[in-house]
Order: structure tokens, then sequence, then C-alpha cells
């Protein structure tokens, strides 16, 4: 990459915590943005393959969300409303009832909590606290569901959850989908211990769960574990949450991840691209019968953020008012997974993970995977690891990517790709 | 109030959750807001004593910062960055390392957390977990740190702490200045706590403090009373975090609510005004000693919301960049103490509390107080109670508030006093 | 069972604790023991199998030790020493050294805790906790540790752990050996688990089992399966915590439950049958390494049961000073196996459980097990159940038991059986 | 001290834990007891003015609890009966009720726990968290009430605490009556806090006090602070815990350390010296409505320590049958107050401490406190200190001693001061 492309203004050595990360591998400084391209301050393009973590599902900047946030800005619109009644936040409600719960028969209520998916994974949580009385939820090997104290009990990742610098209690640890191999069905232990009068794990406030694990490493639950799983919380009493933020908004192909799983979720947790424009804004849909907190119990002052409807309602209105967005979607999770066959046939011993338009390849090592990333990056394609040794390639590019960006995108993965086996000492010593 | 300032629509009975709170007791439909005004949708106006909760102390739509945000999105400047270096981010911590943190000779680190304040106070809490590897965390009575689990440990409202349905551990409850009347400073108290080798409380990670408790009812912490817990602090091996989330920004009439104290503060935290447009955005400033998490340790999705740092930069170079907005604000306090005087006259007993532009009446009751906002409000004033019984009538105006404003939203709420208190009957019919 | 039998004493009804339980079952006023039996108060008799649950190992009132007893205390021996050197106390820890750890090889020092073992479990999960810093236990499925708020948290039962009243933290739970039945091997499991970065364990102090679940219904860890977890412990920097309270002391057919299994656990808990004499007596063996604890940093007042260090010294002496007692443990064992698998021959998919003279028949049905034992008890037998459903009848007499006490001990359970077999329908009307 | 009496059998070191404490400063191996003394295995003979810290109050080896004993082990009395109905425990609880429940016009239930005074607490901790629903627990600076991690979390000890090894839970800490001295009285404080919605202390199960703190400095709470924590109990839904360990058995100049105070607690916890004869026995007495567990909800294998119900029984019926031996009780604090008061006058600004039985002086510094002890061990003096600083010299001599005893006690007592405040520099020299 370009020199002047690395080249980190000394602002952010100075004054940015330790704590920041993606621009240690990526270091260039962004300024704009439009679709599924990136533009540094020199002008320097790369193609995003990485969409926000999967908040930018339509892309940087979609032209109608962005007339229509100039427009609310432009008439003094609400910015900052508190819970107050705005009208933005009726016409996205309107437009949410509208296009997602209702065709889907979800009766689901709708609860703003303060905009990063954290929060509303806290929310979920404690409401299935108040509701059942019980304290235990279970959540999955290699979930991950944000980390303040209450989200990061249920997050699996070692590092994170040593970033807490105490016990996290609360929750019990179970094998998600596919943890025993062949070898046995996890759903199977999970009804053994929660049956067990002595098998040590408190009744269940709730099972949490994601439907593809996003930072886990794009591992899958099947339908009929999900159904299992959903089987086991009504007959122990527990609710089943599950978390959409990563894996919904169309992220999967449908706009829930979990729409034609057969099952009906007692609570959803939303976040990343509810918004559709990036903009922070998170969700807790949950059914009226467990609809439990009074008012402000859980709050937070950003729980309206205004402009986030705005985006929100158009993304509603044009992505999912009809069929026609969820029709490509699955043409694009095809040619992904056409695209990263390519890249695991080029490695020996890669698989093939995830689905719908959140796939990516286990290449086997974190490292190999890293080095893949970091020669994309330098030759204009943004793209990210995930898994628990970051050991997965992750394609999580905008859902409105066209082909030919996709293509483009694809080149550059592969060469990465061929660059870095050709030369694998290379790896070695970095 | 006319009627139909209160038909609340429909789809938020059917679709909103319970846990919605401002809207019960102001249910207009705001839709548009310029400065201290807010309008609903019918066009109706009121003064705003709220601000926000004080995440609105330059005002509802400042114009200077919605240019500069119009201008940011119509050039498809980026609105979601993660975490990468972008020219807003750049722009910003300049702008906050030359107006905020280097005059006032803060070596302190920026670090951008998830935008909810919770988060923040997750964030700080940490932060002093680990760097001490001690897990208690000193808080006070009447203190409100968020309701996120590792948070809301903090927290003191009874209601909030409730809605955890769970346990809420590793924090230890103190006495917040002035909880003894005369008869004892309880920093006294703490001292003792802390040398006596079986008083019981474990050594601390932090003692986590706001100077000026917003929702705890404006109670003030004196300086020399917050030297002593800073020197506390240093001799106990803890570190000494205040949550300015409420208290900062201007809003006590400098920037930090602390600068005047004699203080240095091992971390700050920062967020409702720091975007200065109400913008979800949120901060923890920390020494660079203290600077201890690795990259993404703790992170978010939203922890870069370009946006707000497009408006917080304006608001910084605004308002801050010389002496003549922090000038205003001391004439300001003074009008806002003038005005409650009369209110405070008008109640047998009622007592003036907070500072700055942060101040209030206790009324005595949470049923009066109550009343008076609710006819403030049919009279187009929107006004809050806080305090651990809701008895505290509290003037969050945004700073910039222009005098007449003050005197119009002073008259609306002396009379709605008035008629509350020679009507006293109607309080106990509602 | 004679009418006199039954009458409970009025005193109990009246001041008795409701938690009072195996009075409940049987119910008769036990006034004197010798051996294998047990006398009422009016001289009725029965043969013990239940050995204070394996309390009485050497059988009730052995002559020895109440000889070496009664002289202790005629000559006004030291009744209570709190952690004074004794006299008593230096007898038993030569004996212990010269006839248990030294042929051992075992290098172990002696913690004298609250003489019981939820203490001695206590102490040892705070020593792996102080030794590594860590937090986190890794206990089993059905393991049965005691009832105080430590142990409490190792212990599987659901029944003792809501008797907590409050979340038991700093326990993972993990399925024991044979759990996944033939599907898959559970140390697996726990490697996977343990190994993972993102598997959500948190990285143990310790792993803490016992060999033989007694509570738990006699399940069987394998040789090679605690070797597996010996291993594991040690490469994840975990110490190993062998709960020997029921299951040593001869009980599996060796003085410790362990010796044959090619493991030396870094602690191991003693209590019930240590004394010898049912006297309440625990300790906490543990590897000079790990022997961190300060003065009375964990301390109890009858930490020095001295009557109970004269009798343990007589056990000692007696039993274990040559093989011969070793000998005739595994000859009354495999006489146990004929007697279980008779009985395990008249019930359908009856399974034996257990192994060495601890062993029992999983009847398949706590309702079963439990008139079994109740036909037993009025036929003059005294035997528990145990098992997650109190599904197993259990043999737990004192390994002193004669050959010809067993013959009429299997003769009555095995009469009960029939009885309760041949009148199936009694069962359910009680 | 003649050297004989120092040397320590290598048995100790080789073998014994270095938890190990008492027996570091008083290092003789003792062999004999009666009455008021003590000797070593060489004949070397002391007064014991610690009495197993309040375990042996009716002296060593009483002769007719050890008449009773010696009779009942001959007899084959049972000696371990888990939780059965026996001849001896029966006879137990009809002397507790006829002379100490009834006479008194307590209608508690006796529940017998494992035989430590921490297992009573557990229990006790457990009962009220189950009676009210509630986790949080009130307990005291100073207070002491075991070390398992449940009575632990009670326990004010900072050297006890960090024993854990982890944070512990459920447990706020208060402060006992005079800590602000005579600023302010500590019930209000509790009131306060109990009563602030805001004050951040969860609703409580239960308050949990020593009406004199043994191990925290012979702290005393008065009558009138007592009857106010009990009111604040009863308002606020908590039950009254008193632990009466330490302070109980007559300790105090009565059975109950409470009863002249005008209260009725909820919950009593005994242990100690309710075995009259130094044995392992503990017990939870609880009123009806509370004695909620279900069968061996809280269990524990030596619940029934049968010789200690022989013992208790004598106890009971000698010295509390008829007011004799009470009436002498307030004879001998007199005598004790007489001889402290002499102590405390050689050392300028020494205070008395504690009540009745209780008593001790507080020298001002552990340092003076332990060489006094020390050099009274030399002279043939059992004699220890408590405290935070362990700055308190503490007389805790059998209620039986005689007045002769006493006084040659107290001369070696004063000796020992007089000696080491003559020579201080030996002091800093150790």
């Amino acid at each position: 990459m370009p020199k002047d492309m690395t080249q980190t203004p000394a602002i952010f050595e100075r004054r940015e915590s330790e704590a920041r990360s993606y621009c240690r591998s990526m270091p260039s400084t962004f300024a704009t943005a439009r679709g599924s391209e990136l533009f540094d301050d020199s002008g320097n393009r790369w193609i995003d393959f990485l969409a926000g973590c999967s908040s930018l599902n339509y892309g940087h900047n979609d032209p109608d969300m962005k007339a229509a946030l100039i427009d609310h800005i432009a008439a003094d619109g609400i910015a900052h409303g508190l819970d107050f009644h705005t009208t933005a936040k009726a016409d996205f409600l309107e437009a949410f009832e509208s296009y997602i719960l209702s065709p889907r028969g979800m009766d689901h209520r709708v609860m703003f909590t303060g905009p990063t998916g954290a929060n509303a994974v806290e929310a979920a949580m404690k409401i299935a606290r108040k509701v059942t009385g019980r304290t235990n939820i279970i959540a999955f090997t290699n979930g991950f569901h944000g980390v303040t104290a209450g989200a990061l009990a249920a997050t699996g990742n070692g590092y994170h959850r040593g970033g807490a610098g105490m016990a996290l209690n609360g929750v019990t640890r179970m094998p998600f989908d596919g943890y025993f191999g062949d070898a046995a069905d996890s759903a199977d232990f999970l009804k053994a211990m929660l049956s067990d009068k002595s098998g040590g794990v408190d009744a269940p406030a709730a099972i949490l769960l994601e439907t593809v694990q996003g930072e886990g490493g794009l591992n899958v639950a099947s339908p009929a574990w999900v159904q299992r799983i959903a089987k086991l919380a009504r007959d122990h009493g527990a609710l089943l949450i599950i978390d959409d933020i990563q894996a919904g908004c169309g992220r999967c192909g449908t706009f829930f991840s979990f729409e034609e799983m057969g099952v009906t979720p007692d609570i959803v947790t939303m976040a990343k691209s509810v918004s559709g424009f990036g903009l922070p804004m998170a969700m807790v849909l949950v059914r009226p019968d467990h609809d439990v907190f009074g008012p402000a119990e859980h709050n937070g002052t950003f729980r309206g953020n205004t402009h986030a409807f705005v985006t929100a309602r158009v993304a509603i209105e044009k992505f999912w008012a009809d069929g026609t967005f969820q029709a490509e979607l699955g043409r694009k999770a095809e040619l992904i997974r056409a695209g990263l066959t390519e890249l695991a046939d080029m490695v020996p011993g890669a698989r093939l993970k995830g689905r719908g338009l959140m796939q990516g390849v286990d290449v086997g090592s974190g490292e190999l995977a890293g080095a893949i990333c970091s020669r994309a990056f330098e030759n204009g394609l943004v793209i990210e690891t995930s898994g628990n040794e970051d050991q997965v390639v992750k394609v999580l590019a905008p859902l409105t990517t066209p082909k030919a960006t996709f293509a483009k995108g694809f080149d550059i993965l592969l060469a990465a790709a061929r660059d870095v086996l050709a030369a694998p000492t290379k790896i070695a010593a970095e």
C-alpha cells in the first residue's frame, strides 16, 4: 500500500487509548464512503467486505437514507428525544410493524434501549430474569454478546472476559451446535443437564443464542438444533432469546436470521444494521407477556436516537416492503459461496463456514488468516478475521454490494491468499 | 394543554414497550426543535428546561453543528467507522486536545466506548479493576451511573437496581457528602472503614463519584470533600473516577465539573453533551499510566459514531476556544438561582439544591414536585424531577438559553407552582 | 416394626427443626451401638448398612478406640485444644505419616480444618484460589461437596443448591465420567472447553472431583478418566482436588480411593471416617508447595478435636499398619457385589453401581428404592438411597462388618425387595 | 519459659500445615487439663485465660460431664448418629427446653448444623434468605462469623477475607455501635441507608450481629442500639440474627448475651461452649415461623455429635437449672474488671473493653498487646489478643475459674505488663 496510506496522524498516537483496534491492522485514515467503497483522505479506495461488522448492510451513505436524514436535520427535526414520542419514532414503528412484524406474525413489542448491542443484550437478560425470578442464563461456547458486565458474562471470548477484572456471574456455558462434531448432539447434553436434578445447572431464566456466531467463527446452528433448544427453553420455563445483532437485518438472507427455522423467540435483540445507515441504534423485541419492565426501569439517555429512526424507517421501506431485495440476497449468497470455495480450495484443510451473506473460510490458523486479510488490505480490500483463534477469513460485505464489486473484492482476496501462501515464511517472520 | 397535544399515536400503545417513560408524563409527539424550544407535530411550543437530561447543553439543532453535519453527510463523509482512524475523529481529537485537555494540563488519553454513558462507566470500572487487580469499587448513596449490570451495581436507585433480577456485586456503598448533615463528615467514615483492618470493606480498585448527583437530587460535593476522597483513593491505591456524564460539558459552569476543585481524576467518564448535538457518543478519559486495555479488549460496534465527532468538534471550537461562553455561564447560574429562590420561597421547608446550571428545589415530596412539573408542561415548559423521592424540581436548561427564554420558563414554572399550591387537594386526587 | 419403635418422642416434634431428615424415614430413637449393629431404647436391633454415611467405617464403638478414648478422658486428656500442639495430635500425625503418607510416597501436609467435610472442601477451594490467583473451580454433575456457600457452589444437587437462597458463584459444572454414555468421553469435552479461547470457561484454579460419587448415585470414575483429568489440570495450571470424604478411609478397598489410579492429587479432603469413631474431624492434605495459608488464615474453633485425634490414631495403627485389613476389603467387596447382583436381578433394568465397599443398585426409580429401604428398616436393616432421583439402593456397611452380618443384612434387603416388588401398588399408595 | 516447654515436636514442622496458629505464639505441647489449668507433657502448668476462645466456659474436663461421657462411651452409647433420634439428643433437648428456652419465653426450634460456628452462621444466613426471598445481609464492622464462603462474607477481618481468593458477595457492611464515637449513632446511619430509596443498599434478608464482638476487639453493643437494630430489621422485613457463638453460654453473665436487652432474635447461632466440654457442636435457634428448611436441605454428616449432646445436657442441668451460677458470674465480672483496670492504669491511653466475663484492655497497639501476652505465657498464663490491630488483651477465662486462680492469673498478667513496659525497646526488637 502507498506510504501515505499508512501514515497515522500523530493525534491518535498522542491521545487515543490503546484500546483502539481495527486501525492497527488497517491504519489508513478514512474520510468518505459510498455503497461498498471506502476512501481515505488521499482518495485511495477500498472495497468494503467488513461493512462495519454488519452495521452497514445497506452500504455506506445510501442515497435515500442520506436524503431523508439531511431533510430531517435541515428542517430542525428532533435530534435527541430521550424516550419522548416523536414523529420520527412513530414513523419507524409504523414501518417496522407493517413490513417486518406483522407479515411474520410477530406480536412483539419494541423496546428502544441504549444504542449499543450490549445494552440490548443487558436489557434482554434483565427481562428474562425479571419474568422468571431466576438468575441463570444459558449461553454458548463462542457466543459474543458484548462487553458490559452483564452481557460479557454471556460472551465466550476469553480475551474479552479477562477485561472484566472480576468474576462474571449469572451465566452457564453450554456447547453450541456441532461442538461435539458428529459424536453427539449438544442439545442432548443441554437436555440431560437441565433434566438432571443433581446436574448442578440452576433452572434457567433464558437460553441466549445467535443462530450464526459472527465473532465466534461463523458457526451455524441448524434449524433442527434451534428448534430443540426452543423446546428445551419452553419445557424448563425459560425464555428463548435470539441475539440477532450481527446475523439479523438481512445478513442471513431473510430479515431475521431465524425466520425460516420454525421458532418464535420470546425476545430478539437487534442493533448494528437496524438504523440502516450505521447510526447507533439498538432494540429489544419482546412478546407482550414478557414486556415487564416498568417505566424507565431500564433506561438510557440515547434510547431515542431520532436520526437513526429516520434512516431506519427508510431502510425498512426501501428494502423490505416487498420480496425483491430478499430474492437478491439468495443469489449473492451463492456468489459469496463460490468465491470462498475458491479460497478454501487453495488452503489444505480449509473449511467453509457460515450461511447467507455471513460466510467465510476457516484457514486453520489465525496467523494465516491474518496475513491474508492484511495483504488484501494493502491491495484495496477491507476484510477481517473471526473465530476463537482468528482463523476464519470472514466476508461481511454490504448486502447491496453489486456483483461486479463482489468480483473485484474476491479477486483481491484470492490474490492475497495466493501471495501469502506462496511466501509462507513471511508469516512466521511477522 | 390542548387536546391534540396529548393524543398519543396508537402505534406507541400497540408496539412500544412499557419501559417507555418520559412520554407518559409529557405525552406530546415532538417533531422539531430549535435552541431551547421544542415543537410538537401540531406546532405547539415548549420551552425546554430538561435539555435531554443534559445531553443538549448547546440547545437543539445548533446552526453551526447542523451545517457541519449536513455538509459531512452530503459529502458522503463516513457515518460509521468502527474504530478506524477517520478524519472526523482526528479533527475532534485535535480540538479536544487544544481547547480542553492541554489548557487544563490534562495528559489523559481518550477512549471511545460504546456511545452510552453506562458503557463509559463500565469501561472505567473495568480499567480500574485491571489496573489494580482488585474488584471492589466504592460508589455513593444516590449515585447514578447507568443500568447495565456493571454500572448498575454502582447506581444507588433501588427501582433501577431491582430491574437487574440478580444480585449486583463488586461495589461498596458509602455515604455521599452531606449524608450525615452536620453531624459528621462522610469522608471521615470512608477513611475509617478503609483504614480499619476488620472494617470489612475490601481494598478498592476505585472510588467513583459525581461531583453533583444529577439523578440523585442535585446533591453537591464540596471541593474539600472531593479533595479528601481523592486523597483517600491515592492513599489506598485506588483510582479516582469522576463520572462527569451529566455534570460535565459546561453544566456546572466550567467544562469539567471538577476543574476548580484541585483534583485530577485518574479517569473521567463523559457522554450526554459531548457530541454537542444530542447524538450518541461517550468516552473515557484515562491517564496514560492507566491506559491498560489491549486492542479491542473493551469494544463495541458504535464506538466511532462519526457524525457525533463532527458535531462534537464544532461544539468544542465554538464554545470552548476562549472564555466567553464560560463567563456567560456564571451569569446564567445566578439567574437560575434567583428564579429557583422564588420557587423555594413559595414552599415551606423547600431547599435549593445543585450548582451552576444544574440547580433545583427540593419541595419536600415527589407528589408536589411531580404536580408542579406536570402543570408546567401543560403551560408549555418541559421540566422534570429528580431525587430519591422525586422531590426535586430540576432545571437543566440548555446552557445557551437566552435570558428572555429563562424568564419565560420561570414564569411558567412559578405559575405552575402557584396553581398547584393553591389547590393542594388536586394533588391527592391525582 | 413394633409400635414402640416408631413412637417419636414429643420433644423432637416440639423443638427440633424441620430440617431433620434421616429420623423421618427411620423414626426410631437409637440409644446404643456396637460394631455393625444399632439398638433403640427398647432394645430393638438393626444391622447398619449406612454406617453414618461412611463415617463409621470401622463400626460403632470399636473396642480399642473406645478404650483409648476412655483412658484419655479419665486421665483429663485435653478435650479441646484449638490448634495448640497436643500430644494427641502429635501421636495422630506420627501414625498418619508412618502408615498412610510415607508408604504411599505422599509428601502432603495436613491441615486440620473445622470438623466437617464442607469445611475441608471450603479450605481446599480457598487454597486453590490463593495458589493460582484464579476464581473458577471445575466441579462435576452429581458431585456432592457440602452445603456451606463455597462448597455448595460445587455441589450439583438442585435441592441443596436451592437452599442457598442466592446465586452460587465460582464454579463451572462439567459432565462426570460416563455422562455421555458411550457416545463420547466427557474428558474430551472438558479438554475442548478449556482449550477453546472462546469456550467461555475461565481458566480454572482447580478441578474438584470424587472418584466415586457417593451422594450422586455411586457413579464411578475410571482410572483412565481420572488420569486424563489430572493431566488437564496440570496442563491448564489448575490444582487437582480429590474429595475423598466419603470414598476414602478404606471405603473403596484402599485407604485413599485414588491410590491405584496413578495420580497424585494436589489436595485431598478427608472427613467422615477419619476419626475412626464417628467423631467430628476433617482435614485437608496439601502438597508443600501449595501450603499457602498464613497462620489462621482459615481457622475455626474446633479444628483441634483432640478426642478425635485419639481415636483416629488408634484407627490408623489398628487397621492400616499392615496389609491384613486391606486384603479383607477385597473379599468383602465381592461379597457385596454378589448380594447386590441378586437384588439387581430381581428388578428389570436395574444396574449395579459403585465399587469396593461403596456399591449399590440403581433400581430405576426413587419411589421403588425408597420403598425397599423403608421395608428393610421395618425388618431390622438401616439402609439408604442415593442418586439424583434417589433411585440407587446403597450399601455403606462398616468395613469391619463380619460375613455373617453381611449375610443377614442381605437377607433382609432381598426380602424387602421381594415384598415391595410383589406389592407394587403399595408403593403408589404411599 | 523452660527450654523443654518450647521444643516443638518435629512432626508438626514436618507435617502440619502452615495454617496452624496458636501453637506459634504458645509453642508448648499440651497434654492434660483440669478446670482452669493446662499442663504440657512435662508437667508444666498454665492458668487458662483463653478457654478455647470461649469454648470451655465450664473449664476443662468438668468432672460431672466427664463422668457422664465416660459412662456413655463405656455403655456403647451412640457416638455418631447422623440426625437420627437418639436418647442423648432427646435428653439434651428436654434440658435445653426446660432450663433455657421455656424460662426465657423462647419458642425457638433447634437446628443441629454441622458442628462449627461457621456452619451455624451459614445455615442462619440461608434461612433468612429463604424466608425473605432476598439476598442481602447486613453485617457490621469488626464482626467475626467464620471463614467458610457464606459466613466469611459477613466477617469483617481483612486477613481472613483475603483468604477467600474470590469476591465475597451477599453482605452489606455497616458501622457497629460506637463506630462514630460520640459524633453520631450508627443506627441512625443504617436507618437512613435502608430508608433511602436511592441509598443503594438492597432490602435486607437479615441483620446479623454479635452483641459483644469477641474477635473484633470486645466492642459492646448497648441495649438501646440493639433494640433500634431489632426495630429496623422488623420495619424493613428483615430477620434479626444474633450470633451468640462467642458471647453466649454465660460468657456475658447470662445464658444468652442478649437476654436483658429486650429483644427476641428471629435466629440465634450457637457453638463453642454449647457442648460444655469443648466438643464440636453447633446449633441454630429459629422461631417456628422461620423454620423453613426442608428435610436435610441444610445437612452435614456430623450434625448429631452424640457425645456433645451428653455433655451439653449435663452442662445445662448443672449450671442453669437455677440462678446460683448466674449470680456468681456477676461477681466474677467485677473481679475481672478490677484486674483489668489495674492493667489499663499502667498503659497511657488504654481503654477497658467488653462486658461480663468477656473483657479486656485496648493497650493501643498490637505490638504491645502481643508482647504482654507472650511474656504472660512464659510465666504460666495462656491469654490472647483480639481486635482489628490485635491491640486488645482479652480475658476469656472459664466462667468456673475460682477467685484464687483469677488472682494468680492477674498477678502473672500484671507482672508481664510491668516487665514489658519497663523494657519497651525489647518490643521493637522482636
